[in-house]
């Protein structure tokens, strides 16, 4: 049976882990009808899904199966980084087109399982079917000490505003590689953050343990619709500074606004997070060789506010990547 | 946004509940990163998601919005009950039609709520995205008291084969709903089972803290298939006896084979378990209203066997319900 065949290349491709990278161990993994885990003493279990389906978060002539395989599990996992979580286990739902169930198959499972082992997750169990398209489902299982997550509520009006790495860059990534034609280190260096994003676990580990960061969270939607999201849940505005922004660095010849995509593009996976003024120096300019950048501060005015060169401020309006909208 | 309205919708449908019905609270819901959830002391937490899409488990025009809100949720927690466990909350992953985010979402998510209150279980998070077609992904977490839960490993030789409620009357309740033509009680009892399964989890529960069970799976995929789970799991074989099956009963005039349902339908959700012949003397006739039925045991000889009137035995081939062999 087809299923069964999809089942075993899992276990087959999963099975050399007895136990997890950190803490407690996965009691039960795939074979039976659920999972059991053990909850680590003193933690809180946090819970993140995740859709990755083909035609709205990837192609599948553009992406290769690996690629898929990584990518729906390190996004995943990213909302673990933004609650300053670390990874447990996953769950995976997975329908398949009978003509993928083969090598499209293996190759997503050895992406799938690089990116576990990298962020140290294990898997815990999954469901599969047949469909007309590949539509990937993920439920990330992290674990966080009690009252350490930094949620998105915490921030004060007055804390100032970081981000990691650069925005924008997994926009220009994924323009580069649809348009095609410009190859070099750079390129590639865009191309596999748009590929193989990295969640920012340790950065993310670091700023909660510290309590550095008020309120956190990953730029999943761009940084227009996220920090959006900071404000909301915190009852405040925010002013950043364009000059501030982290923006990609465009390869030349390349017609591509960078200051745009730092605001609205999408899927950077970087972590946005508040700092109390008083505790800014403790933030050090970069963590793990990714870069921290001061970009702004939130305000007690409600509404987002953009100080372009010349101290003129403009509203930004959330451009973020919206599913519904297109 | 669309997205957001959807979400506004679930927050809404769902805003009720501070804590869960049982054991420990949910520490944070919908509308951060990710969830908090406190484990309960002295619990290993289970961990099992589902698909429910459009096409392959159920059809837009048959099945009304409120049916696939119920029946996605029941038939996830169903993985609890077969391991003994209690739910406790559930994420949901909900990719929409733009036509259906209005009055089909409210159904839908109407459905989900009855289902929620009636299986204890407190919505968690999820994610949404707008799709061609309606696709639904459920996780769902529950609990069991360390060392409790119920595998498909644990039968022995010479354990007897308790079956709950009829099987095959879901199949029934399908047919009945695509061909139409038949009204009365008897028919809505068995649309009933099609359109809202109750997963067994009291049933469950009580088996698992009485050590009852030394194996049991829900029965999802057909009596054929899910049975050979267990065997295969126990590496052992099982004999069954056609006298003794709950069969349908079926409405006069109907052409149904009751046999071949009870073997191969699937969609039951009742619990197949195993228990010791010592320990037969303790399950009752019925729990909470549903029967339970004896229909063999297990052996050391591997293979499934239907022993038929007049005391042939033939082999069962496993014809439960595969969504890659159709």
């Amino acid at each position: 049976m087809l299923e069964d065949e999809v089942i075993d290349r899992i276990r087959r491709t999963f099975r050399q882990r007895g136990k997890s990278a950190r803490g407690g161990k996965l009691n039960l993994g795939i074979g039976d009808d659920a999972a059991l885990l053990a909850a680590s003493p003193g933690c809180e279990t946090i819970l993140t899904c995740d859709w990755f389906l083909e035609g709205t978060h990837f192609l599948r002539k553009q992406h290769p199966a690996d690629v898929v395989g990584w990518k729906c599990l390190a996004r995943a996992a990213s909302d673990i980084a933004a609650m300053g979580g670390f990874p447990r286990c996953f769950l995976v739902g997975l329908a398949l087109p009978p003509s993928c169930a083969g090598r499209w198959c293996e190759d997503f499972l050895s992406g799938l399982r690089r990116a576990a082992r990298r962020l140290g997750l294990e898997l815990a169990g999954g469901d599969t079917t047949r469909d007309t398209r590949i539509l990937v489902s993920i439920t990330v299982i992290g674990e966080v000490p009690q009252g350490r997550a930094v949620l998105r509520s915490g921030a004060r009006a007055g804390d100032l505003i970081w981000v990691s790495g650069r925005l924008g860059e997994a926009q220009l990534g994924m323009e580069l590689l649809l348009r095609g034609g410009v190859r070099g280190r750079e390129t590639n260096r865009l191309l596999r953050k748009h590929l193989y994003p990295e969640p920012r676990i340790e950065l993310g580990r670091w700023l909660a343990s510290r309590r550095l960061a008020t309120a956190m969270i990953d730029v999943s939607d761009g940084l227009s619709t996220d920090l959006g999201h900071i404000c909301k849940a915190s009852g405040l505005g925010a002013r950043i500074y364009s000059a501030r922004l982290p923006v990609p660095r465009v390869p030349s010849g390349r017609r591509f606004d960078p200051l745009r995509a730092a605001l609205d593009g999408g899927d950077d996976y970087e972590l946005l997070f508040t700092v109390p003024r008083r505790l800014a120096h403790r933030v050090p300019q970069e963590y793990g060789g990714v870069a921290l950048t001061r970009i702004g501060e939130m305000t007690r005015s409600k509404g987002l506010l953009l100080v372009e060169h010349g101290n003129r401020a403009r509203p930004i309006i959330p451009r973020g990547w919206d599913p519904f909208r297109r």
